[in-house]
This record gives structure tokens, C-alpha cells and sequence, in this order.
């Protein structure tokens, strides 16, 4: 039959003759050829190609492919090949002509066993021989489950590479692993079989003409957005995909994997790519896009449970149940809903949010982005004489309409107020018969706005992209791996996170509406129940047990309680030393403690006076600075990165003189003591954050030691029972001539000590921390409930 | 006259008898009592403090004083007296027998000799004898030019004093000054007659009922406020005056000061003070505000002329030109309108754009604040399916309505999606009959909205505050010389600048928009004529002149486009470095030309790889970093402060080491020659920096002197010719491995020495900067066109 179509097709002369010219055959396998995938777009795009590229000088064979043995599989797939159409500027007499040839150029066959694979090989080499085809290559589309991937794989890296000088393009469907780790093993399995340049990972998103428009976008009006594109000038970026639709009949899969993995992780990541990544020089380079976007993977801040809301549309529990025929009792945590909040740590955006959000059962199907910029403008005239539509004072966005929703096709829309866009001639087309329609709080005559001049399917973009080996709309391994990188800690941080639960479509309300509070997001309605606490124990309930500890004064509380004191004690320790003096001294401890106490001060305490603070090291580990043990590191990256201390007021101790670790002869610990000395009066600190070890040490000053107890040296070098050995401390008479001193101590871990250091004397011998006390300044204690009571 | 007065308030009983319990006699007395602000303001509050007082205890006389000769100022006067009104909710009887008793009290005086002071101190002295009246204090109004204060100042103090235990209280009326030193001058003046607490400044601003609020409200919603009141929740803050009114008929004061000076450096600056200081714990401690407000003062970012926008309505000059008898030749460049931003240095509003703006002949008379803050929320739902008034994803403002407008009274409003504010009870009502008004935006509906009990002029409210001697709402010397501080640079800066001409009213259209572009404020509508330059020369005129300079690549320009280009270049310079070998090394130069690089950088260069940039210095000056004269300090504040560059990547050099400043024996040229050594591989930066100066210098390697012009030292000491003398540098030697030097050049005063070094060969000990010629990296020089070509 095959030979009969390829006849039909020469002798419609569509081909041209086997002779040098042909510029070679070309072989398209699609597994999964009565799939629903192949069913509803694959099938299409490859008819759309053949009608494409029926002059090109190409020949073709198409082969389905599929478990399913061969008469009723065939069956089936003709089934779907019948009712492929053309679009629409095809003439219906030359669609049917060319339909036909396509129908002719398919056939079905059943791909199970190796003898299949090499019988499929077998009647391919045949063909080309018999007709004297040169072989340009082939294409083997995957469109079956992801666990079958490295089988077929192995099939086709064994017994279906074309010949020598073809190429091989296999093409690969979502999902790609669940998680950073399975990607990884599925990315290696692949990588056994095929070639880095052989594989067309497919994220159909890159194929939608509004997301596909991003970076030409950009590109081409550079002039306009140079000056704009960034944190200065924008106020928020949204990337959404919502659906009306839910997850019924698709549980199965949806069950295993929610809304994150479905939706963000690849289509909403790879658009936020095409955003945020500096824009190369070329931008049809794949390889400079590649790198381009890997150095924005590299800037994404990190996600934890509290940069995600979630939600699960009510009837999905029972669809749960029925169709994985669970009980009465199964509970689903799958998010149907998810808003996330992306920062990036870049000059371009850093502190802008990227706010990226899909769902199901939601009120409408849309997807889009949304540049909004900042109202930099001040209008002198009152709001109601202003000219409409081109006063600087009314938003500025440029939007990405993705498609669907209330205007019902892809489009770019750029505020009039704005500038006024290029696009590319021919291709895109300024809409002028608007319709009455207000997108994103304007009449949409407030805007420039484009659509494509032809509406084309994401898949049908995508298959031609493989076929002409434009790797750019694909997804590398070194993207999905990066991509999963960033989505695992917060996929993993979620896995007992219980979702809101919503009723689905218009009755959603302002149930789903969340907001920014700091760097978390949160719900802006709250749930009544959240408000209860599961133990029944409300913040406070001990609050005041005591109010001494070791003859010291005690503040004790939840954690967070604490931490917030402690950051008010030290603004107020600050404000009067710098009223009284004009400067600051503070002396700060390492550790996971001090950690929260500096978000709390970067995040809460604006009036700090950092700009007149001094800032010290209590001890060191003889670790290179930039090491990930060092204390200074941990103070710089949590809180010397965020405020404005003057490079000068910064004192990291010198554990690396010399480029050596704290060696004796080049008198570290002296030269720390001489500059408290120069910069500190009566080296006496203002203010010196303590924590306390299990084993009762304090600042780097270890029980059974004598060193840094007593005598003059105000700083000095010591041993720790555990790795790195070598530490640098101030001792316990200068930390006694403190001003204030504070320790904290959090955590179960430390209740045991908690209670013995409540009842030993001063033994600094056996408790270094029993020695803290300072003979003209204050001590306080914050001990957190768990640490004092167990 | 005043004697029966008295009289006849004991017999009506509303004064108690001149027992003991009398709370003694106080003494009021109006200077300029027949000018306007007399007629239109001041007695009426007078009026009301008596109305007020007349039962507290009290006996008062008034004393309305000019310079008007007895019988025509005392006709003039009781003109006024005559007018006056009560309050709404006094009765008519009352108000009638108050006001008798009122106009029995009052009496005038002619002021202007001495005896004429000693005079009126005679009478008072009389009467407090006559009646036995125990003295409480006197009230000194001025309403008068200043230029007259010094001369009444004199009189008052040497004639006029209370008697001993009693209190005197000179009130004072803008201007207070036309620059700082002015202001400076008056205000030592004052000093000579007056104690800080005898003299109370009137801002009437701070009687306007809203403004007076701003202060108590920030207070009492603490709980609400402490969360938002800062630079991640506010979006910008707006402070308006404007008015309907143009200066007609006030030109003569009006030419001599404009819009900044009668608006912006008085009433605005003290609302800017109350919204943007750091909420002192007990808001009614004088003391404590002007601490603060200080503080705020102090963390004010400087003006330049871009700071601020102005215009001139098209009347004005005509105006001018008739009231003050000018030739048509006359050209005032006088502002009458001004936008100006202000930014603050502090944690908590960093970045926060404030507006302040006033001006005459604009659409509609009103005063207002609007704090508009950031949109936080995401709505899930779309636009029309929201409810109204309650979407987080409205617009959430805080507005202090000072008066007029389309409301017409003042009043506080929040937006209802923000919180619902306490307001004290009493004297702040709900407004629940709301008109049918939009305002910023939105119905009224969206807001709660706050109006005063009971309406009240500001001078009434500022009258009371000096009687009860309320100190928090006047401006004191320290206060007033501090806003002078700040706005007298811009005051100068602005002397020569044209103003934009805008026609007046409603057709101002949006002539007088403006916006923020940087720091800067610039009008939206660009005027054609700002297109042309004044000597017909367009940038880039000049470009290709040469492109070579002692066979080096040369780079030349305006100013503006050099430091573009540079900045460019060295971005591409730090990329591929980075691209290479992760890091970027790179050697900065002190002076002048590289700050505005490092502005360039800091504005420009999102991209720039700061976290994995090094930075060194060419050359140092031998005195402590912290020094103005350090180019490290320079570095820092212009640069460092404003990126992000890892601490331990920072590397100034060690001139200071052990406290001293190079001394020889501490060996820094050796230090930091092992930590270029340690750090940068071969020691050759990837980008130097450098400068020439117009002896030929470069670096600090200066004529005449061997040092660091050959051999293997890689780092060294050296002798500036001007102070400071000691210097560190890095060597030609070591300049000479770099990949990549550029030498920056500009200015009319570099002109000589470039075009000597044009033509003189490698002559490094003459000129040290012909010795400038890497080995195998590449030379690039960046002149301007005023070097280039004088």
C-alpha cells in the first residue's frame, strides 16, 4: 500500500522524481497513534506538516503506532485520520487531494516486542531501498506514558536508527519524572540511548503563539523596554492558567501529581523563563537562550511552604474515591489550586513578584501574563478632566493573552498609555474591530492590540519546529533539571500541607484571592479553623511562669514570640546607644538561632540604625570566610546582604591571615582584641547575642578548658569537641564587660541543659555559660517553651 | 475704657472676683491688628479664645497695635471687632454679651516709637496695679513683615516684659527667611531678645484639623499601621496644595519668594515630618516629636534641579510687570507651580517616592495626603464577578483631606479594604451621608470616612494651642533651620531654571503631569522646544573625529554617551570573565569621573554580575578609610551601597593597617600584593580602570619619581605632589598584565595634557601614563569631546 500511495504521489507530481534532487525521505513514527493526545492534535499537526511541506522535496511515511494488535489498532487510527481537516486558507479541493495522499502515506502498526521494532526498521529500509530513497531521517513522537519511555527507548536506540548521515528526533511528552531525583534517572536512562541533540522534549506551552511572541517581543522592542524592564519600572508580573474544567476521569494520573507539577513546573516556569531571563544578543540562538535561561534558574530565590497557597476544589475528594476506589476514609492533599511567589535575587528584578497561579473548576478558562508597571506619573488636573486613554496616570501593562477567555484568541496587548509596539509585519495583526469588552480594569480601546494573523495550534507550531530541528521551543535536560531543582523543596515542604477547599466555579468568590505578606503568600480570607490550635493550646498560655532565670531576668515564650522580643530589645539597645554615643557595638553569635532573629530585624525593624552599628563576631570556626561553616558567612547572607552597614562598621574575625588558618604566630586573636580596642570604649560591647551549646557551652569557650575564662586576653583561640576543631572566641571577661548581653536558647534539643544550667552554680569550668555574668551590664535570658519545659 | 470693662465683667459675674483664686491676668497683644491676616483670621481666634476662656479663671485684655496713628488704627480695628461671629453652637445671647464684653476689653495702640512701647507696658502695669490682678503671662502676636521683627523684638524685650513668675509668648509669622543663612540670621536675632520657649512659629498648616490628626491617627492605629507603614507596603505618597488662585495683586511678595518658599519648604515639609518620622512613644512630648522629626530630616536625600519640576502660569509675568512697574523686558523666572520628589535614606521608606506639589491658577482649590499602597493581592476571580468595595485587588489609600476640594470639609478616609481606623470619639464623626463623589478613583463608598465634629480655623486651633502653651504644633528654630538645610540647595540649584508656561485653570490639561524617571522628575509632555540645543550642536556631531589615540583604540563623546559606552563595555568585559572563569576582577580608580560610572552602573546594568565581581583599588590615598578623601570611601558610596557585591569580594587597600597609615614596616604594598597574588590568577585584573591627570599621572605613579614604573614589586608606596602626600598604587608593572585597561579623560581642564600625550612617546618617568601599555591585553581610551578638543 505504501508503494501505491508513494506511486500516487509522484504521479500527482507533488514530489518530485527520485532523482539527486530529492532532498531525502523522511520516516514519522507516532506511538501512542490512537491515544487521546494523538487523537485530538498529534494526528493534525502531522497532516498540517505534510500539507506544509508536501513541495518541499521531502517524501514522507507515517506510521502510527500502539499496543493494540494490528486490525482493530488500524481500525481505530483511521478512524482518527478521516476527520483530519485543513485550516482554512487551504482550498477544500486541494485538502482533499492532499488528504487523501496522506492517508495513503500511514499506516498502523502494533509496537510491543522487539521483533515488532525490528520489523517496523525492516519495512522501512525496504521501502528506501526499493524505491531508491535517499534517507534524510526519522522522527519517533512518544506520546505513551512516561514509565514506558525507557523500553521504547532501548527498542528504537537498538533497532530503528536510520542510516548513516540521517538524523534520529525523538520526541518526547510530559510528564518528565515527578521530582528532581526521577528526572534525573529518567534523564540518564535517555541519555543511554540518544544523543543530547536527539531528543524534543515537549512543553506545549513554548508552541502557543502568545508565549511563542515573548521573546520576539522583547527583542524587537528593545528600544522600548530597555529602560523599563526591570524592578524600577515593574510592579508585578502574572503568569496564569485557569481552567473551568476539573480532573474528573483524569484522577489517576492527577491524583499522583496536582496542579504544581501539571502546570507550573514546566508550562508557568518556562514562560516565566522567557520573561525574566536576560535577553541574549541573538535570540534565535538556542544555545545562548539556553544559558541565558539557566542564569535565571540560578537566580530564582528558593520556595518554602509559605511561598505556595493551595486549594482542592471540592467534588475532587469523591472523584478520588471512585475512580482509584479508594474509602470513605482516603483524604487527597493533591492541590488542585496554586498560587506561587517568585522572587528573583537579580539587580533586574529583585523584590519584584512573579506571581504565578493555575487551578481547576475555576470561574473562567484563560490563560495570560501580565506585566503591570509602576504609576511613576503625578497628574496635576482632577481625575475627571483628564483625557481618557492617554493619561500617564492610568495602568501601564503589557499582557500576554495566551488564549480562550473573554476575547477567545491569542493576543498582545500593550496600554496605549504605553508605547505603541512593533510587531512583525504579516505575521501579527493590530485588531481594529474591538470588541465592547473591559480586560484588566480598561475598555480594551485603552490598548495596542495584536493578534495572530493565523490562529495556529500549539502542536501543529511544535511539529513543525521538529521538523525543521529548531531546538529552541524544546525543553534541554540541563532546563528540566533545573526547573526541578527549584520545584522540589517546595513540592517536598507541601506533601502535608492540607489545600483550602473550594466549591468551584463562580461560587469561588474572593475564597481563592491571596496576597503578599512579606515574602510569604497567604489567603486574604482567613478560615475560621486555622484560628484554633490543634493541641488546644493557645500563644501565651505560659507566659508567665517566671520571670528569673539564674537570678537574670527570663523572657520565655513560643518561638516566634521570643524571636520578636529579642529584635525590639535590640532596636532599643540600639536606639540609646547610638543617642548615646552616636555608635553601636553589637557582638553576634553563629548558629540556626540568630538566623530567624535577622530575617525578623530585615523584615520588621526599619528604624534600626544600622548605618551607625558596628557589627562583631562573638566566635568563629578556622574556616576561610567564605566557607559554609562560617559564622560570618551565615551573617552575611541572612542579614549583612539585606541592611546597609558601612563595609567599614563589618568585623569578621581574622581566622585567615595570611591566607592560613588561625595560626598561632600571626596573632589573630591579637589583632581582633586591638581593634576592639581602637573602635570599642573600655571595650565594653553595647549589646552580645549568646547561645548556649547541649553541652553547656557558650560563644566558642568549651567546657573542660580553661582557656578564655580568666585573665586579660580578650580574645582567643580554641578547641571545639567537634569538626572544625579550631575556633576563635572573645572570652568570658570581655563578654562580662558587656553592656547588655543576651542568650537565646530554642529548641527540645536544649531542655536538657535548660534545667541543669538552672541549678548549677558558677562553674564556667564545667559550663562555660554559667560564667556569663557581667559585672557592671545586664543579663537576659530567652528561652523558648520547649527548650525550658520540655 | 479698660477699667469699666472689667467692671463690667465682674458684675456679670462671668469672671470670678479678684480673690486669690484668680488665675491671673493675661495680657494680648496684636501687632498689625488692622492687616488682612488680623482682619480675616487672627481676631476672630482672639474672639474664640476669650469665648473659650472667659470662665476658666482668667482675665484678659487685647490689644490690637500698627503703625497707624490712635484714632484712625482704633476706628480701623473696631471695624473688625464689630464683624466678629460666633461659633454655630453658641447662642445668640450669649455670643451677644460675650462679644460686648469682648469689644470692651479690646483697646488700640499706635506702636512705633519706643516711648510708645513703654507706654502700653505702662498701661498694663496700671491696670494689673489698679485691680490688684496677679500677672499670668503676655501674648505677643507679630503679624508683620519680618524685616520689622528684629526692631519690635528689641522693644518687646527691653520695654514690654511680664513680670517676674509671669510668662511671655512672642508669636511669629512666616516668612521666616528666604534661605538658610537668612533664615539662620533672623533666628540669631530673635535669640538676642528671645528664649527658645518664649517663641511660638506659626505653620497655620498645623491647625488644619486634617493635618493636626495625621500625628494622633498614626497613634491610635499602631496596630493596624506598624504592619504597612513602610517601603514594601507603600507604593508612594502624595502631598498637595493646590490652588485656584493666582498672585495677582501679591507679586511684590510673591515674585520674591514663589511657590517652593510659600508652600513647599513650610506647610509641606511639615506633613512630609508628621508621615515619614519614626513614631516617637508619647506623641504629645514636644521634645519627643522634634527629636524625631530631626531624625527625619536628617535622612532626607539632598535635591538637585532634576528633583523638582516647575512651571509659571501665563498671566504671571504680565502681573509682575504692571505690579511691581517693570519693562517689558522683564523676565521672571519665578515658579508658581512645583512638583518636587523627595526620597529618604532610611530602612523604612527607602525608595518610597514622595510627592509634594503645589501651585496657583490650577483647576480646583484642595489640599490633601494620600498614602496609596501597594497591591499585595491576587484575585482569582475575574473583574466583573468581584465584590465591589471589598477586593483586595482595589486600590487601598489612606487620605488626610485638608479642606476644599469636592468635598468641601476636612476629613480622614481608608479605604474599606484596608481597615476600618479608630477615631477619637467626640471630636471625629463617621461621614454617613455620603455625596454622589469620586475620589482618587474610586466612590466614596469605598472609604470610611472621618469628618471633625465641630469645624474649626486653623488660627482658632493654633490661637488655643499657644494659650495652653502647646509647643508640638510650632515650628522651633532647630526645626525651621533644618528644612532651610534642605531646601536651599534646590532653591539655588533652580535660580536659572525656566519654568514651564501653562495657561491656567482647566486648560492646563495634562501640561503639568509629571513623572518619575530615576531620581529625577521630569513633565510627561515633553516641550518641542527642549528638543533643539541652545548652540545648534546635536550629540554625536563629532563622533568619528578619530578612532585611534597613541595607537589605542579611542572612544570619544559628550560626557553622557562616553560613560554609556564605558559602562557598557565593561559589563561585557565582567560577563565574559565570568563566562570564562566565574570571577571578574577589576581595579577602580578615585576621582570625580568614575562616580558618575558608578551611577551609570548602579542605574543601568541590571545584568552585572556584582555577586561574582571583585573589586580593587588602582590607587589609594594614605589616610583612614573612613576619610572623604578615601577613593575607597568614594567607592563605597557610590557604588558598593548600592549593589550587591559580597563582603569578602571587596579588597580596599591596607593603608591602614595596625592604626597607622603606611607605615613601611606594616609592608600593605606586600599584603595586598599577596592577596592579588592569592586571589587573581597571574595577577592580571580583567579590567583596570584608570585616569590621567593633567600633570600626566595615572594611578598615584607621578612624575619624576622611578617608584613602581619597573620591576617586580607589584604594589607601592608613592609621593603625590598635592596632600595628602603618601599614597599606595598599583605599579605599571602589574597595570601593564591586565586583559583589558580603560583610561577615562574628561573635561576642558584635561585638554592641554591630552593633546601632549598625543604626541610624546613611552616616556613613563615624565608621564607616567605613556607607560600605560599592557602586554598582551588591550588598551582603550575613553576621552570626552572638551579633552579631545578643548
Amino acid at each position: 500500500m505504501l508503494r501505491a500511495a508513494l506511486c500516487a504521489v509522484f504521479l500527482l507530481g507533488a514530489l518530485p522524481s527520485l532523482a539527486k534532487e530529492s532532498r531525502g525521505h523522511i520516516t514519522v513514527v507516532l506511538l501512542g497513534a490512537t491515544g487521546d493526545l494523538a487523537k485530538k492534535y498529534l494526528w493534525e499537526g502531522l497532516f498540517h506538516l505534510y500539507l506544509d511541506q508536501v513541495s518541499s522535496g521531502h517524501s514522507f511515511t507515517f506510521h502510527g503506532a500502539a499496543l493494540t494488535a494490528h486490525e482493530p489498532g488500524q481500525r481505530l487510527m483511521f478512524e482518527v485520520l478521516k476527520k483530519l481537516a485543513c485550516p482554512s486558507d487551504v482550498s477544500p479541493n486541494r485538502c482533499a487531494v492532499v488528504k487523501d495522499q496522506f492517508l495513503k502515506l500511514s499506516g498502523y502498526h502494533q509496537l510491543k516486542t522487539s521483533e515488532n521494532y525490528t520489523a517496523l526498521n525492516r519495512e522501512i529500509e525496504t521501502l528506501l531501498q526499493q524505491e531508491g530513497l535517499k534517507e534524510a531521517g526519522r522522527i519517533f513522537y512518544f506520546s505513551v506514558p512516561s514509565f514506558a519511555y525507557a523500553e521504547i527507548s532501548r527498542h528504537i536506540n537498538s533497532s530503528c536508527r536510520p542510516r548513516q548521515g540521517a538524523w534520529l528526533r525523538v520526541v518526547l511528552e510530559k510528564p518528565f519524572g515527578q521530582d528532581h531525583k526521577s528526572a534525573q534517572q529518567l534523564a540518564m536512562e535517555l541519555r543511554t540511548f540518544f544523543q543530547e541533540e536527539e531528543m524534543y522534549r515537549v512543553d506545549h506551552y513554548l508552541g502557543k503563539q502568545a508565549v511563542a511572541h515573548i521573546l520576539p517581543f522583547r527583542d524587537q522592542n528593545r528600544r522600548f523596554l530597555d529602560p523599563i524592564w526591570n524592578r524600577h519600572h515593574v510592579e508585578r508580573v502574572e503568569i496564569v492558567l485557569k481552567e473551568t474544567l476539573d480532573a474528573k476521569g483524569r484522577t489517576s494520573f492527577y491524583e499522583q501529581y496536582g496542579v504544581i507539577r501539571d502546570v507550573l513546573q514546566n508550562h508557568l516556569t518556562e514562560v516565566l523563563m522567557s520573561l525574566a531571563m536576560e535577553l541574549p544578543a541573538n535570540i534565535s540562538s538556542a544555545e545562548e537562550v539556553l544559558q541565558r535561561k539557566l542564569q535565571t534558574f540560578k537566580s530564582l530565590q528558593g520556595l518554602g511552604s509559605s511561598s505556595a497557597v493551595l486549594g482542592q476544589y471540592q467534588a475532587y475528594a469523591s472523584q478520588v474515591r471512585e475512580e482509584l476506589q479508594k474509602t470513605q476514609a482516603y483524604a487527597s492533599t493533591t492541590p488542585t489550586f496554586a498560587g506561587v511567589l517568585i522572587q528573583l535575587d537579580s539587580l533586574r528584578w529583585e523584590g519584584v513578584p512573579f506571581l504565578l497561579t493555575s487551578g481547576k473548576a475555576l470561574d473562567e478558562r484563560l490563560g495570560y501574563v501580565r506585566i503591570l508597571f509602576r504609576n511613576q506619573a503625578y497628574c496635576t488636573q482632577k481625575e475627571t478632566l483628564r483625557v481618557a486613554g492617554q493619561s500617564p496616570c492610568e495602568a501601564r501593562q503589557i499582557i500576554f493573552y495566551i488564549g480562550h477567555g473573554e476575547l477567545g484568541r491569542p493576543a498582545v496587548l500593550v496600554s496605549r498609555n504605553l508605547f505603541k509596539p512593533i510587531m512583525p509585519e504579516g505575521s501579527w495583526k493590530e485588531v481594529v474591530d474591538l470588541p465592547q469588552l473591559r480586560l484588566f480594569g480598561h475598555p480594551l480601546s485603552d490598548y495596542y492590540v495584536y493578534s495572530p494573523a493565523k490562529e495556529r495550534e500549539a502542536y501543529s507550531v511544535l511539529i513543525s519546529s521538529i521538523f525543521h530541528g529548531r531546538k529552541d521551543s524544546f525543553i534541554t535536560t540541563e532546563n528540566l533539571l533545573a526547573s526541578w531543582e527549584f520545584w522540589t523543596p517546595l513540592l517536598e515542604s507541601l506533601t502535608q500541607q492540607v489545600p483550602r477547599l473550594y466549591p468551584g466555579g463562580l461560587e469561588n468568590q474572593h475564597l481563592l484571592d491571596f496576597e503578599i505578606v512579606g515574602r510569604e503568600l497567604v489567603f486574604t480570607l482567613k478560615e475560621p479553623v486555622e484560628l484554633l490550635h490543634a493541641d488546644g493550646q493557645t500563644p501565651g498560655d505560659y507566659r508567665t511562669i517566671q520571670d528569673k532565670f539564674r537570678q537574670s531576668p527570663l523572657v520565655s515564650g513560643w518561638p516566634e514570640e521570643l524571636i520578636t522580643q529579642l529584635a525590639s530589645d535590640m532596636e532599643a539597645a540600639a536606639a540609646s546607644a547610638v543617642m548615646r554615643s552616636g555608635e553601636f557595638h553589637m557582638a553576634l553569635s553563629g548558629g540556626s538561632s540568630p538566623v530567624v532573629l535577622f530575617q525578623r530585624l530585615v523584615t520588621h525593624h526599619f528604624g534600626f540604625p544600622w548605618r551607625r552599628t558596628h557589627l562583631w563576631l562573638v566566635d568563629e570556626r578556622c574556616v576561610p570566610l567564605a566557607d559554609p561553616e562560617s559564622n560570618f558567612g551565615s551573617l552575611h547572607d541572612h542579614l549583612l546582604q539585606h541592611v546597609r552597614v558601612p563595609y567599614l562598621n563589618i568585623h569578621p574575625m581574622p581566622v585567615h591571615l595570611n591566607r592560613r588558618l588561625c595560626v598561632e604566630e600571626d596573632r589573630g586573636p591579637e589583632l581582633y582584641a586591638k581593634e576592639i580596642a581602637a573602635l570599642v570604649t573600655n571595650a565594653s560591647f553595647d549589646f552580645v547575642l549568646l547561645g548556649m551549646g547541649s553541652d553547656g557551652h557558650t560563644a566558642s569557650l568549651f567546657p573542660q578548658s580553661s582557656r578564655g575564662l580568666k585573665g586579660a586576653q580578650l580574645v582567643v583561640l580554641t578547641e571545639s569537641p567537634v569538626k572544625p576543631h579550631q575556633r576563635m572566641s572573645l572570652s568570658l571577661p570581655l563578654i562580662n564587660k558587656a553592656r547588655q548581653v543576651a542568650v537565646l536558647v530554642m529548641g527540645k534539643g536544649k531542655h536538657e541543659i535548660t534545667t541543669q544550667i538552672s541549678r548549677v552554680g558558677q562553674e564556667p569550668r564545667k559550663y562555660p555559660i554559667s560564667g556569663v555574668r557581667p559585672s557592671s551590664g545586664q543579663l537576659v535570658w530567652y528561652v523558648d517553651y520547649e527548650a525550658l519545659l520540655g
